[in-house]
């Protein structure tokens, strides 16, 4: 999906992206005051994520709940494709997707697609792949899953699960198709005009686990959504519920171009970063901030540009501090030089708490794989 | 590949074909003399299918015997897509490949592209194709291959072993090349697009298996040479021996029109056919022959379009016998009731013999398969 100002595809986010015009371009709705008033109601306390418009779009999502109302428990469903280290940009959509386990009590699949990010790159092996699905797979698991409701999928160790709904699906989409959603060429290897109905599959494992059709509800960013909606089309045809998403804004890089990026390393907080590395990269990103302190102390500052804002705002601050941080940044009481100090003060722990539990994940795996 | 005259791709094989024109345009070898004396003298004997030229064509199966020669074993691999019951025209290659397995003392790779046959045909679902792979292991069990040397690979069982493989050879096909190739168009459905891997992919799984690169020879109808030529363009690339191939002819249908199908039940003689229906089928099939029995004594007649002389010759007479009947035929002295009468003779207890090694076969399959 391309506009004059900004890229979002599976493969590309690019520019400063206005998320209500990509509602309306997408085709999907935004989360309604009555849908989060349904949510609290079901979970006892609404997520900061949701609370502050993290998760801001949906496709269905107000028919899990009604679903959900009426006893019908749905399954999670996200991903994850290996092709570098995680970063806190990563973790958002986690985070957010085990507060959904935790507070409907329902199991998750979360895919690795090594084939995918494999086939997509010409320099990379399936060796290069494998290292990062291990250590992506430590990352996913210091979140704090539930193991007895959380199995991993990884493509080419899991294939003989999801093959035969994937070959259901491929037979119902043609080359025209992928062409139109997802930009493929002629010159596209065949291994990529293939691919999307390996990532649609788990969508109707939990039907095929369970035995009965069962409702899949998929939190991931936006960019995912080309694959959803050639999935949705599909779903009735061949017997399965059409699986339904709820979808995350991007963590603006330390950069403030797009999301954040494994490929430019300065532009993310990896979880394995030192204190030293989390320093820097806070003290050298952009901010919203006016290029001098006079100028800010009159002007004020533009904390909705400001990457290190939306960091406190999404991981670190209350609601109440982040509302008083915006009034603040926007009259010019505050300097950008705090809120990268506020923001070095919070990353740090978090982080070596994370790299902790990301320790005890090495020996946690086995309880997460489906064979 | 398709001429003014006759048509021949995987999906598809229509017209009076032209075997010479073929190795033209398919850019294959055809099977010297040499290289025939070549196998006489390692296996003592050659195969009447050879010597009467029913395999006809090749891609390095000399290669194959050089480095036989020196010692390095090589694998066979052939296939079958389960469409539908096996006629007596897909049992000749298989026979073939037991001759090879035995004379050459090599293991064989069977795969069954259950996969492929779904996503063909629209009408057909999963559990059509399920049944035919049951009853087509059976068949292929009772022609006789060795189980400590023979491996069936039933693709959406055995996906695993080779999905990895078939990425590698995936990402180096283009769309632009499939459609060149198989003709794929726009309208067709990405899982066809996506197939080709999957069965290039078992050319490399005796390496994988084996550890180290290892030749594999490819015994089937020269139809499906268009994968392989994909195959042995990519071979190298990812560090594993082209696959060699030689190619059959297709036995002529009862009526004489392209190979024998599945699709026209009057046209094959079945392996599950009762005597009454052989006998029904070989008195109602068109022969060479001339309308009236004065103009055939007067005019000899055409053993080179009739099935049944073909029939005869490749599965029941001998050289001799079979020179000899295209002598007499030629000359007018034989009439065509008497070569329907030898062929109905010669039929009926092949195939009751065949009929009760399909039986025992049932008990059979678990010992031909990977997992």
């Amino acid at each position: 999906m391309s506009t004059e100002d900004f890229t979002v595809t599976p493969w590309s986010v690019e520019g400063d992206i206005d998320y209500d015009k990509l509602i309306q371009k997408f085709g999907t709705e935004k989360i309604s005051e009555q849908v989060l008033s349904r949510v609290e109601k079901i979970t006892g306390e609404l997520h900061p994520m949701l609370k502050l418009g993290y998760f801001f779009s949906h496709r269905d999502f107000d028919k899990i709940l009604t679903e959900y109302e009426r006893g019908n428990k749905f399954y999670l469903y996200t991903g994850r494709g290996p092709s570098g280290s995680i970063h806190m940009g990563h973790l958002l959509p986690w985070i957010f997707t085990k507060y959904l386990q935790e507070k409907f009590d329902v199991n998750l699949i979360f895919q690795i697609t090594d084939d995918e990010k494999f086939l997509y790159n010409d320099d990379r092996t399936l060796q290069d792949v494998s290292k990062y699905t291990t250590e992506n797979i430590c990352d996913i698991i210091a979140v704090g899953f539930d193991p007895k409701k959380t199995k991993i999928l990884i493509d080419t160790k899991d294939i003989k699960r999801i093959y035969p709904i994937s070959l259901e699906i491929a037979k119902r989409i043609t080359f025209s198709t992928v062409k139109a959603v997802f930009g493929f060429q002629n010159s596209t290897n065949i291994g990529m005009v293939g691919f999307p109905p390996i990532q649609a599959a788990p969508c109707f494992l939990p039907s095929v686990i369970e035995g009965r059709p069962t409702p899949v509800l998929i939190p991931a960013a936006i960019d995912q959504d080309p694959y959803w909606r050639v999935t949705r089309d599909i779903a009735e045809k061949i017997g399965f519920p059409k699986p339904t998403q709820i979808h995350s804004k991007f963590l603006p890089g330390l950069g403030m171009q797009g999301k954040m990026s494994s490929s430019i390393p300065e532009t993310a907080i990896f979880t394995t970063d030192t204190e030293e590395a989390i320093d820097k990269k806070i003290s050298n990103t952009f901010t919203g901030g006016q290029p001098t302190v006079d100028l800010q102390r009159k002007l004020g500052a533009n904390f909705n540009i400001c990457p290190v804002f939306w960091y406190l705002r999404y991981f670190f601050d209350t609601e109440k501090e982040s509302d008083e941080r915006a009034r603040k940044c926007r009259a010019g009481e505050l300097l950008c030089g705090e809120c990268k100090c506020n923001l070095k003060d919070a990353t740090k722990p978090f982080i070596a708490d994370f790299k902790k539990k990301r320790e005890k994940a090495k020996n946690e795996i086995d309880k997460f794989m489906f064979d």
